[in-house]
């Protein structure tokens, strides 16, 4: 046990060795010419100026965040102000995720454009070892902070007994709430920063002034090829951080559980441990997958690079599950006792597996909903034929049917992995689905690195060649996008449900009764949050995406000599309206996803809050997939077009009238897809990290407030009550 | 007490009584010359066609139901196969309720044309009686039946004790069980006849061939009219009847538990009789109020005939308030007893009081974010400028983000009228909203009834002015249309909850804990019905609005002299599309809501069952709101264009680029208002209704059930479950 106890961490030092050994070796290679050098220069530059601009603006956060901390953890019994060590060091290494992630991708793109010159094989080598720098990078550091943090809290709080295990565990939840915070401001600044460029850079780009995509002369593009790495390197990389930290936590914590009863002191914490351990296991494994993915150069088709992809991804996923059966058989003893009721310790690796299914199986629906050739995204194309409003109604009803299945392969998860192991059993399902993080990762980076590089070889004017090579990596790039997001959803929800359960049990509530009206008031509360924080943040994009297209139409207008590419447009300017609108409009979606648990659970106590958590969760869900696979449904409704679309015995192209009507989809599917949906994946998590942090203050103040919404109600649960 | 028994049903007669008397006065009138009184012709038969083939339809199902009742209540120790009897008399009531309509509405149309011709006043008044009779009718079926089952099984099962007390009022459930059930399909499918027809007869008549609205060349444009019937009128008449039935009801059964504790024969039958006795008063007060809706024959304008509709409305909800707190002062004992707890009957009072105050509150908010040249209609007619997808991401922000306040007063309004008198408080407060139906109903039914008017006038190609004063009554119906959702909303949503607590009453429960994973894994699932629910019937719009398409552009195509006016197009070939789209795509939706909580609580239990109709409920709501308000922000943002919108410094008129844009918005909008989000309200109460109704066979099931669940948990929730 003891050696286990320090391996963890040197997990997390080996993945940042193999990630500084993998970034060296990308600034190794050649660049290319001046022209393509110096395009990447203006992407880096920008996306630079963009992060120093959200940090400076997040250090006010953390620093009030801080103050708060401070007095909510001061001399209460169940926390210490150490969880600010914690909070600080998780905010510090999300944001630093998010640096890695986009000085990478910035060095990445262009090195893939050079090797696209040679061939696919070899852009497809560049543009996946910059996703590997990036999940290795990010996972090292969660996994990294989270141990040490472990061992240091370890010593100081000796956690012998339940009282100090608790105290041991909220401290350490700290850590989630610093990642999972960040992790929110910038997915959402992120989303709204690259979607107000694309929506921007299309409008009067592609449709008023007629030019092509990434078109040099364009102001908004370098804005639009920031936004990809702003939005889709930074933000997600920040966001996978704090899943992935948040997931493990909330495992920990129901584990304690489980050691409460044993009451072995390091036999006892194994249930505690196995998470982390799962979590570096999860690491390890993928960094051994990654030797299985690659192309050969005979290798032409996205079908052959998606192979490759799968391979890797699949051999990860079964090496983690085949190690997570030997921990389990061989770190807990053959029978665990958790409340009261004993259970063979082979159920925890059930529960893993039942995980692991889940997330295979919602990455499956998500991506038949969003499939090209599929039937939803052939009912669009259909329906795009009568015009805008048919396109759109028929997105919104494919998006709304797509979250039937993922929600009921959910509920039989829950139901199953609860069956095994209780709240831990659904909270290690959760951790052995993130488990390959450092995989899922690597694979989701790579597409904007690929995306980007295509951008950079359109604006150096490099052969068709070349652009087609880079557009095979970023077809397999959307496929991979869409997955990612079912398994980025499938992963919240379980997450944010081992929370709600790791809150319920630090603040010793033991039901949530919605048959109580506070409570189901609560649930109807946190319901809303999910379409308000949605509201907000898609109408920012809106709104932004307006002030950008009045501001290229004015360039186009007062620049003379763009369109003669006699002068270079004012790039500049367009970056720092998205800049601008994304930092203002992240704040008030972010604090809202704050504030709202701390005020329900001040006011209302615990179980109210506790509905609220369930309400959030439940829309947030649901929201979520209706979102993302309605924006990816209207994105390849488009594409079909593009390729051409067989609609009732004619073939229709781009530039024809239902082509017109898929963009309409599309640019509505944006925001959806990458702004607001992917969003709600933080949202849910966030919340309910802030419940569990403020857990220990409202659990103190719990019996004046059950006194309270004892004179709201008149049930018999109230007899129930009377016992806590 | 004796008296105050049978005066129920009376009040049910004399307003029967009251309709027929208004109806013979309405067919008195002229209806016009004959070109008119063949339109109207057109219209009335393709109206009652499509009712018959519904009907015929319906009529199986009502079979089938009732051989399922059957099995379920036969030898049921909490049940009667009487049950039946409520049942049938139920779904005839709910559908009777939408021939009065049909009927009235098909003859008030031409005669308010005819009116037109001489006045607004005229006008409004022939257009109003049609609402009248409508309002009258369908109370009056509703207090008639549901008092005349109460009187018959009174004696039948003599509900002296708790049990035969839970026999008696599980058989009058079936009553609202046949009601919701006839006006589910009802709302379905009249809501994809009409908007089918709608957007079938735009898309190609504005769009394409560019004739105006309602001209007599589209062959559409008779089942567009058909459709305002079909939809608006017979689908809401069954709507409206159905709330009120359910909220009658649930409030019976809730107060049945303050019966049982004071355990004295009829004193102690009091809470239950007060509900049907608001609902009668409300009848009555409404009738009262009818006096004072008139304009004069010197007004001209909407604001002024909005005037007349909202003092009448104010006056019934007066004076029903005030007859409300005799009736509770004089009626109830001044101290009841709820679940051991003692309080005051005033505060049943204030509970009534509250449910007012949220409906209010709630239409005022709909009509605020619905509203032309309010800010919302505004930022949606802003963001048309730069497109389609501007407009309908704007639309549905402004959808998404009008759930907040709504969502948050039935927050308030369930915790408030709980503290006051428990969940028998929130379902008072729902009965006291919905007591004024009558009023509310011939207010709402006035809208379609001078929307079909101004049609009349159109094809009869009558002068403009005719046309002008029908508009003019048409944008009065627009706004009630909105603020009336709010109502329906704000009811349902109250209604559902008393259901829900009547439910767990029936089952005896006690507590719906979503600590445990089953019932969190039942919230999940419920909620995903509203989603899927809303994609089926928005995509049968879809569908049903193509095929119209193909058949309006096949007749002007193959039907020579259409255009040129020398021929009549195929108006039946329309009706026909509408009235075989309508039918077929209403029964899987319908059925699912109708099975959905039988599997469920079949299988998995009374509490998982609990937790599934809360899901739907929040999910259900929140989809409401969503999509009626952004339904009518779109469409008035489409009207501000027709009016002029001021943009940037621009005029934007008709027939502009982004008057276009709104024009999807508008029909992007039509399935989301008419079809969908109305349909929300009566899926709620009807999967809680059928949960009440299986409540005594699941809870006869419920010692089985709950040991399977007891081995899927190990909470310490499980102590509590033992006692039960």
């Amino acid at each position: 046990m003891n050696i286990l106890f320090y391996t963890i961490p040197l997990i997390g030092v080996w993945a940042l060795l193999y990630m500084m050994f993998q970034y060296r070796w990308i600034e190794k290679q050649y660049p290319g010419e001046d022209k393509m050098v110096k395009i990447a220069q203006y992407i880096a530059k920008g996306a630079m100026s963009f992060l120093k601009t959200e940090y400076n603006m997040l250090g006010y956060f953390v620093f009030i965040s801080c103050l708060l901390l401070f007095t909510i953890s001061y001399e209460n019994e169940y926390s210490h102000p150490f969880i600010i060590l914690s909070f600080v060091l998780g905010a510090f290494f999300s944001g630093l995720s998010g640096v890695i992630g986009m000085k990478i991708a910035t060095k990445a793109n262009v090195r893939t454009t050079q090797a696209a010159k040679n061939s696919l094989s070899q852009a497809f080598q560049m543009a996946f070892t910059g996703g590997k720098v990036m999940g290795t990078g990010v996972t090292g550091l969660a996994i990294l902070g989270l141990s040490v943090l472990f061992i240091i809290f370890y010593y100081v709080f000796l956690p012998e007994n339940h009282h100090q295990m608790t105290i041991f565990l909220e401290v350490l939840t700290g850590f989630s709430l610093g990642a999972e915070s960040i992790a929110l401001f910038a997915r959402v600044g992120g989303g709204i920063y690259t979607k107000a460029a694309d929506v921007g850079a299309d409008l009067v780009g592609k449709v008023e002034a007629n030019i092509p995509e990434d078109d040099p002369r364009n102001p908004a593009t370098i804005a639009d090829n920031v936004g990809d790495n702003v939005g889709d390197v930074a933000g997600m990389g920040a966001d996978l951080f704090g899943s992935y930290v948040a997931t493990i936590i909330a495992s920990m914590v129901l584990g304690s559980e489980i050691y409460t009863i044993q009451n072995n002191s390091l036999q006892g914490m194994s249930c505690v441990l196995l998470p982390m351990l799962i979590g570096a296991i999860g690491i390890l494994m993928s960094m051994f997958a990654f030797v299985f993915i690659k192309i050969k150069p005979k290798h032409k088709t996205s079908s052959q690079v998606q192979k490759a992809l799968n391979i890797g991804n699949w051999i990860a996923i079964f090496l983690t599950a085949l190690v997570s059966y030997f921990l389990v058989v061989c770190l807990l003893p053959d029978q665990l006792i958790l409340r009261e009721k004993s259970f063979a310790a082979i159920h925890i690796f059930y529960a893993i597996l039942t995980g692991l299914l889940v997330g295979a199986l919602v990455s499956s629906v998500t991506e038949y909903f969003t499939s090209m050739g599929k039937k939803p995204v052939q009912f669009i194309v259909q329906q795009s034929s009568t015009g805008h409003a048919t396109n759109i109604i028929s997105g919104l009803s494919v998006g709304m049917i797509s979250t039937v299945i993922p929600v009921i392969l959910f509920a039989l998860g829950i139901g199953v992995s609860f069956y095994f192991a209780g709240f831990y059993g659904v909270a290690i399902a959760a951790t052995g689905m993130m488990a390959t993080t450092a995989m899922q990762l690597a694979i989701d980076a790579f597409g904007p690195i690929a995306d980007n590089a295509g951008g950079i070889a359109e604006m150096s004017g490099l052969p068709e060649e070349v652009r087609q090579r880079t557009d095979i990596l970023d077809t397999v790039g959307n496929t991979t996008a869409a997955t990612g997001k079912g398994f980025a959803i499938a992963s919240a929800a379980l997450t944010a449900l081992a929370l709600f359960a790791a809150f319920v049990k630090i603040t010793q509530i033991h039901t949530i009764d919605i048959y109580k009206a506070p409570v189901l008031a609560g649930l109807f509360l946190g319901s809303i949050i999910p379409f308000l924080f949605s509201a907000l943040s898609i109408s920012a994009v809106g709104k932004a995406a307006m002030t950008m297209v009045a501001e290229v139409r004015r360039q186009f207008r007062e620049i003379k000599g763009i369109m003669e590419r006699k002068v270079l447009p004012d790039y500049e300017k367009c970056i720092d309206i998205s800049t601008q609108s994304a930092i203002q409009s992240m704040i008030l979606p972010g604090a809202i996803a704050i504030i709202f648990p701390i005020i329900i659970g001040f006011i209302f106590g615990p179980e109210v809050l506790g509905g609220a958590l369930a309400g959030v969760t439940v829309s947030g869900v649901l929201m979520a997939i209706f979102q993302c696979n309605a924006g990816g449904a209207w994105d390849n409704a488009k594409k079909t077009f593009e390729k051409g679309a067989h609609i009732q015995g004619k073939m229709y192209y781009k530039g024809s009238e239902p082509h017109k009507a898929s963009v309409t989809g599309d640019t509505v599917g944006d925001p959806f897809k990458d702004t607001s949906g992917p969003s709600m994946n933080i949202l849910i998590k966030l919340t309910s990290i802030v419940a569990l942090v403020i857990a220990p203050y409202i659990a103190q103040k719990n019996v004046n407030v059950q006194e309270k919404i004892k004179n709201l109600q008149s049930t018999t649960t109230m007899d129930n009550d009377l016992k806590k």
